[in-house]
């Protein structure tokens, strides 16, 4: 038995994609070849394929894209509004994924893709420019009661680094000490043993996160 | 130009209504009377409606089952594992809401509908308690950074009875001075004047929600 198709829907799923690049909260966009919203900017993303899974498409997306996988990525939100696309009914089951820099083989400028601070970005296509803002949203809502903040460092860093990742995200300064203190209480980094020497000041502890992967919930 | 069908999906929308009921947590259930897994209980839900938002979807689907409206409504997650249905493949966007006890309309027991303790869920179709265990990790979470435990409260409500839903959700006995405590740092209840005169105790105050409606974010 077939379900009667009251809404039959094609399926797309979009990623923001983040990073942090030159110190800015920073989306990678395509610029759109075809109509509708030729010529515009618009979010990564296609339509999902028959049997894959909503996730596997966005990953298959975010490889397609960036050459990275293996990095956070969490689905966001449906946006499912009559008449977001001119061409029919088109649901799309939104994902943002958080890329450490160092991590990208496309830095932009090429194949049409290129990277925006978050705070800057060009009239975007269909709902994209919403799409970006609630993924940001998302990520100011679980700094504050999650290691996610983690998910954009390299494998090993200085916590001046990690520091400067905060206050870009936050987008304000902290002070040092209440910054070292708090991370203290997490107890989410361990010390490489390695060291950091960059320049005038003497060289900085390189830490890595004790389970890269995960995003602990702080309680 | 239509879109080319590489996922034509059905679409539906599918609705965890949690009450606080004799003291637990609860969750509206129907019995299924068709195949698939007829005779199962499963989440309030249908087919979204061609020209209809996925929202009003979920607010149609709450209403029709309790009579409720205007009560917190979440989306919660898009479940779209091929497979899920074994008619063809099926997207479901899930929500949660909130209802509080004394609003509903439908108290089980009617029209193949009943509430079930969440911690005591009978067997359910689909992948329903899949939906209705993240429902419940949602809202846990959201307990700890948000005021939303007031979404359950009826208009006017004693701080014993406040603290009785927090130690439902919580799962545990909290100390009544701490609670209280915090509960005035948030500053979102107001006096309303009267009193519950309810047995053997001294009559306690009533309080309302400062803004019903609003789940304020607390950083």
């Amino acid at each position: 038995m077939q379900i009667a198709p009251k809404t039959n829907a094609a399926v797309s799923t979009d990623v923001v994609i983040f990073t942090i690049r030159a110190g800015r909260l920073s989306v990678l966009l395509v610029r759109r070849q075809n109509a509708p919203y030729a010529g515009l900017w618009s979010l990564p993303g296609g339509l999902v394929g028959e049997g894959e899974a909503l996730e596997d498409s966005a990953l298959r997306i975010l490889l397609e894209k960036t050459g990275v996988q293996g990095v956070y990525l969490e689905q966001l939100y449906t946006f499912g509004q009559p008449g977001r696309d001119p061409r029919g009914r088109v649901l799309t089951v939104a994902y943002y994924a958080l890329v450490p820099y160092d991590r990208l083989h496309v830095r932009g400028g090429v194949e049409r893709l290129d990277w925006f601070p978050e705070d800057e970005l060009p009239p975007l296509a269909f709902d994209h420019r919403q799409i970006v803002g609630m993924a940001r949203r998302r990520l100011s809502g679980k700094l504050h009661y999650s290691t996610i903040a983690l998910q954009f460092m390299p494998e090993a860093f200085t916590l001046s680094e990690l520091q400067g990742v905060y206050e870009t995200l936050l987008g304000e300064r902290l002070d040092k000490r209440n910054f070292r203190k708090r991370l203290q209480a997490l107890d989410c980094l361990e010390d490489t043993g390695k060291r950091y020497n960059g320049g005038n000041h003497r060289p900085a502890r390189l830490y890595r996160a004790k389970s890269p992967g995960e995003v602990r919930i702080i309680r």
